[in-house]
């Protein structure tokens, strides 16, 4: 016997059909003997109704009524699976953030989970319930709803299932795991079993948003084990595949990774844009001059690379968001008399890739074997950025599939 | 100064445009001196639709559930309007049933107001702000959301309006006022620029249907000044129009009504069966063995006559509604071993026309003139009834048109 929490997202509940086949797989799962609880998200396409009608109404909006509309949507679907639930003859009943409650700070629209009142819903669970909880949404210290920010019901789910003491948190989704790299770039490319907190927090930070970034955090801390699953396998046999003895993929603590595999993914972003500041006199202080603007800007910088001539002038170069690139610009241009640079040169057309995994913190080689397989296929590393268990080089766009494909190889993730 | 509780229902909300316009008549309200407090209903169409699914679900849903679900229709609105409310100006915000809370009893789906705190709520008002508050939805003695049964926004506004000491509760709907009859059928029907609690309740029960029952029932027992009024008039002068010095018609208080019409309207109703028992021995107990088995199979008897024969028979005709005729004829069958009767004969084309008016209670003649009238068009009246206030009588319905235009001319009621 297991305690469950499942969590739907917006496809896997977009009409009733789905609601009903949610229902399906959420009784087979107490078949199984497990406590269960649930976490749904909106029906699709809803959530962005209700923005759109608080957005219409005015862009400046009151975030506390926006909070208060956009709930709505969580509380009609766990109303309705509730009833679905019920007709199959499980006994179940929705809960509201409010009702719970689930306690958030007072930041509307982007409030964060600060306490969960749980003793009363693991009561009902050990008497045979199933609570069917609203996601995405709290009740913040005004006595108002609060909600969590896009994709927030993730974040529902693991703070509910830590709460809850849950042995798992089931994030039903429409994709069926997390795969070493982007299987639309690479047919090959191989679902995982188990993946790190940490590698699932850098392949979703660079492009791979299967579960929101915060929820993975939070599992972190609280060591909440979250499988990945897709909601739209088969309803007779949900937990057979052909692939693995897994449903999905397991995010969990590393240790709990017995076979460690050096490199977990290949991730790649075509977000970045790349800036280099030439010949800035290299003396103290100059990257504070370059960097201080930015950051007073709102303007995140990420790889950063300082190369010094023999001129005694440096170049400074780095990546900022695409979206932020005007805006750098516009703040370089300004700072001009401060940094003294000799000119300055932008190229949006750059794509990062990133070579992830928990094994590089206890083998080398990693970052060599990444270099010699780009140079191999002669693609030019424009700039290269290292953590303890990520190495990421920027490549003109151009390239990516090339170096998605050659590096998936490289490091034996290839499916047999 | 006056408080105000102004209610705008389903079509006033049904989508942006209609929002804006309701807040901007908000504002004028404001700007007038007043103190307000709003009632939404839902957008049109959207509680149908959360019932749907709901009933799509299962037809015997759970009732705790369903509310959660349909009470959301209120919650969008109430949001949107306090956001539009906002971008004009002026201080507002949005308040669900169990935020202030409006306690109701248990009777999930048809639920009763109990007790509203109100104190809160005048005090932001006195401050300036507006209250937008979700029709239709309470709290429950279990913590869960209730609702009141369809058209239950009317009673929250009434409810909250005894709640707040208001002046007056005005329901803007997509009718002006209540009428001296319906204008469909005679053209020179007159708007009552007041009506007593009484008089609505009867035209109300017999088919001018623009005010929930219990929302009258309610205004009358907590003495509310009720004004109906259309949400469709024009934005620039909400308050002219050519034909009262009132923009629409108040519920009031029989007292408060000086200059009392004899008659206040002519009803109608082809919503009735006539069912005659005939020839059924004249002895004591016969009503009871007629009436006692339809009052258990839950069909509701209204108009009633009884007469005797000569040869020790009585002949008992009454009226049922037409969805209950099928049922009180199986029951009349069943019971006739008791009963005894000689014959059972049903009716389905029959009208019932009523003369309303508190001022009968001091004029003789309403009802003579009644049948005069009817008499004079060679209309057979089928049966009669009587209250203090009304006189009803079955007509075939063919001359129901005839009787209504006949009889709104014979009291005076035609506009001039």
């Amino acid at each position: 016997m297991a305690r469950i929490v499942m969590k739907f997202g917006g496809t896997s509940v977009a009409d009733l059909d789905r609601i009903r086949s949610v229902a399906g797989r959420v009784k087979r799962q107490l078949e199984a003997g497990d406590q269960v609880a649930v976490v749904v998200s909106a029906m699709s396409g809803i959530t962005n109704q209700l923005v759109g009608y608080c957005e219409a109404l005015s862009p400046l909006h009151d975030a506390r009524e926006y909070d208060a509309v956009v709930a709505t949507g969580e509380q009609v679907t766990s109303g309705l699976l509730a009833i679905a639930l019920q007709t199959l003859g499980v006994d179940a009943r929705s809960w509201h953030g409010w009702q719970i409650p689930m306690a958030t700070d007072g930041a509307h629209a982007k409030a964060r989970i600060e306490a969960i009142e749980g003793g009363r819903l693991i009561e009902r669970m050990q008497g045979g319930q199933v609570p069917v909880v609203a996601g995405f949404q709290g009740l913040g210290p005004d006595h108002r709803i609060t909600t969590l920010g896009r994709g927030g019901s993730d974040t529902s789910a693991v703070a509910l299932a830590a709460a809850l003491r849950a042995d798992r948190c089931d994030i039903y989704t429409d994709v069926d795991g997390i795969y070493t790299t982007d299987p639309r770039i690479v047919p090959k490319a191989r679902r995982l079993a188990k993946i790190a907190y940490e590698e699932m927090l850098e392949l979703a930070s660079v492009g791979a948003k299967v579960l929101q970034t915060r929820s993975v955090e939070l599992a972190m801390k609280e060591r909440v084990r979250v499988q990945v699953l897709s909601s739209f396998g088969s309803d007779a046999a949900p937990y057979e595949n052909g692939r693995d003895s897994l449903p999905g993929t397991l995010v969990v603590d590393e240790d709990e990774i017995v076979e460690k595999e050096i490199v977990a993914g290949i991730a790649y972003s075509r977000d970045d844009a790349k800036v280099t500041v030439r010949r800035v006199p290299d003396r103290p202080g100059v990257a504070a001059a370059v960097f201080g603007p930015l950051a007073e800007a709102h303007v995140n910088v990420d790889m950063i690379v300082q190369s010094t001539g023999a001129d005694g002038t440096t170049d400074m170069t780095f990546t900022v968001g695409k979206t932020d690139l005007a805006r750098a610009i516009q703040v370089l241009q300004a700072a001009r008399g401060d940094i003294q640079y000799g000119e300055m040169l932008t190229d949006a057309d750059v794509a990062k890739i990133s070579v992830v995994g928990v094994g590089m913190r206890s083998h080398a080689g990693v970052a060599s074997t990444m270099f010699r397989t780009l140079s191999d296929r002669s693609i030019n590393i424009q700039v290269i950025s290292t953590s303890e268990i990520k190495v990421s080089v920027l490549i003109g766009v151009e390239y990516t599939e090339l170096a998605v494909r050659a590096l998936h190889n490289a490091y034996g993730l290839d499916v047999a």
